[in-house]
């Protein structure tokens, strides 16, 4: 075992903000190129450029009813006392006195500037209709480019695209839309106490799993996981792989090895790259105090804590913003206000990303913290759907205090309604 | 064109709660089986049965931190004022005034009870530490079982998955789970207007997007869309169809013909199916009135109308809860309270499906209706990035109303802070 003489605490701790703003000074994190995809598989990808449309939507006038296409004039003063008569014609063009039967969806024939509900007619005889109520010019017409004005933009650059994009796209008839590629993010886990899961189990061994978190973590933000494996406690090995996702990926990330006991081995490996620099250690926050932010030749390399709660809080505050700010949007976890149900401890000077259970009862909103012996227990994040962060400045937050819950599961009503 | 003369109004509107009552109860959607798959694949799927851990969560006493392996007792009354020398020891057992190096994650050695972090201790000689704080028993030690104890349930069946629960299953050493299978979800277009995306835009088509839409909102929650393509306004075609739907599919979904003009189209190709039975037709809401809930052999058929965003809504309302129960899960959408911006109109005896843009100012939620001439504008949706349901007992809400807000996209945070 290694001596612990070289160890010692953090001298200074770097607060949130000023962290992530040295950080991205150095990385400069910009939008990555864009790639051409098919509008039926772009659900979640986030738009490269603002998508102009290129036609109007609707495309024509058309009926928002099914009904009469008739001239508007026409039925003034119409009223289920005073019905007006129409003729109907199946085909050509609407003259005064003459209703179309028509679909919704349909366009409007010439001539017609309303449509009468069906509902809104009586039939009178094989041929005519007594229409009874009156109906304004335009009534019941979905204008051209009342949706969408060609020349107008669609969908704006940095939306990540939802179904009601996709539908939007495709009735403009965009068949293939310009996306922002997917950041690649390698990760490498570090420890001699790490194994698979799936290797035998034997003693004394912990089974890694921080690299599976944190690479559905990226899949959910939109980004493409690397997976580097796991290296031991060995600074030559860990430089490698660092290396290695350096040359494969835009972003690295690591964990475990960034305490302050064997913990500088990560740091101690990047300082042992060329062309490193280890812009900040040790963070104002509670969990995930050790993180560490680098850069290597302008890439970024986050270095996490190996302790699972603090890697994925980690992973939040820094690696998120981050990948977000690569596929150009800065969207934001739902979020919402609670009512605390208890009293919780802060730590001055820290700020602390408290796990909440969250829920809805007769209409109101309680975060109840989450009792926590450790914060390497994984349990404090299955059990709880938010998170609530303490400011630096507060001792803590009072019992009944309204905070602002960052949500990561669902948040369920409970009792009755 | 078929005569018009047939068609009529609805006679009676049904209520959301008692349609969704009615169309359950001839359904009787239950969990549908379950398949095996390995954990690392398991994001976003929902678990089938209570996981039981199998071993304790961490399996042994182990460090909390890197430091010194001690026994508490040898620690009692120990400051920075009167520190507590301890002999170091590399191997073995730790008897009284001993102390042995371990880093975070390590089993806790025999005779120890505690540990010292490393900044608590000051290097005294080659083989001396002097411990600078008291450590009570068992203070930075995981206890064995702490997070999970075998025996225990580390994650409850209905549970979506997502990457804190594969990191605990996977720490507990869970290779394979027991997830509820997608229920298939069968999706069928009808209309003469329409064409597919791609096809050549000849005068008075429409681009058909609902297909698109739903598959993807089919896929949001873990269903599996099938795309049954579209057919004309033939009840034959549409009766075919929706059969081989029932045939494939756990659901299924048509879009159009579900007005009441040529829209008992689809109503009507069910009538002709032995065995089906139309649950309910015409709903006291708005958009989305038209929809139709019919059950044919126990598999349940949702008649959403064509318009793009009244099917939209008409998903949301009766074919999300409907999978959700199939996948044995009853999440709800992340949603919030909102000051509502301005005076909005409701409609007496019909929920009506506001769509709204939220977002954050100063800390507080604020909620803008979107303003809309007419449902079938499709941009309401992706201008929206919620909805609030309006009450039929409201003729409609007032400015600087709270609201609560269904979540469906980003909530960004607008002005200064």
């Amino acid at each position: 075992m290694q001596s612990l003489a070289r160890l010692k605490g953090f001298k200074e701790l770097t607060r949130i903000e000023d962290a992530l703003k040295l950080f991205f000074k150095r990385v400069k994190p910009h939008k990555l190129e864009s790639e051409l995809i098919p509008v039926q598989k772009a659900y979640g990808r986030v738009t490269a450029e603002d998508i102009i449309a290129e036609v109007n939507l609707p495309r024509f006038n058309r009926s928002a009813v099914d009904g009469y296409a008739v001239r508007a004039e026409d039925t003034f003063e119409a009223s289920p006392y005073q019905p007006k008569q129409l003729r109907i014609i199946e085909k050509g063009e609407i003259s005064r006195g003459e209703a179309k039967p028509i679909w919704t969806g349909q366009p409007l024939p010439k001539g017609a500037d309303a449509v009468i509900m069906i509902e809104h007619t009586k039939k009178v005889g094989e041929n005519e209709i007594a229409v009874l109520r009156a109906a304004a010019k335009w009534h019941n017409v979905s204008m051209m480019g009342e949706d969408v004005k060609e020349g107008e933009i669609a969908v704006k650059a940095g939306v990540r695209l939802k179904p009601q994009h996709l539908g939007l796209l495709a009735a403009l008839g965009v068949e293939q839309i310009k996306v922002t590629r997917k950041p690649k993010v390698a990760i490498l886990a570090t420890g001699d106490e790490l194994i698979e899961l799936g290797a035998e189990a034997s003693e004394n061994k912990i089974i890694e799993t921080n690299r599976l978190v944190i690479s559905w973590l990226c899949r959910e933000l939109g980004a493409e996981p690397l997976d580097l494996g796991i290296v031991g406690d060995n600074e030559v090995a860990i430089r490698e792989k660092i290396l290695e996702g350096i040359e494969k990926a835009d972003v690295v990330i690591t964990t475990g090895g960034t305490s302050v006991g064997k913990a500088d081995l990560v740091p101690l490996a990047l300082q042992n790259i060329d062309s490193s620099s280890i812009v900040v250690h040790g963070i104002a926050m509670r969990p995930a105090m050790p993180t560490a932010l680098a850069v290597i030749n302008g890439k970024p390399v986050i270095v996490l804590s190996g302790n699972p709660v603090a890697a994925m809080i980690g992973f939040e505050v820094f690696a998120r913003p981050l990948i977000l700010k690569m596929l150009g949007t800065d969207e934001l976890r739902p979020r919402l206000k609670a009512k605390l149900t208890r009293k919780v401890a802060g730590v001055l000077g820290r700020k602390v990303f408290l796990r909440v259970k969250v829920y809805e009862r007769s209409g109101e909103f309680y975060a109840e913290p989450i009792r926590t012996t450790g914060s390497g227990v994984f349990t404090t994040m299955t059990r709880a759907n938010g998170y609530v962060v303490i400011p630096e400045s507060r001792e803590g937050l009072e019992e009944n205090e309204i905070v602002t819950v960052h949500i990561f599961d669902n948040v369920p009503v409970l009792g009755g309604e």
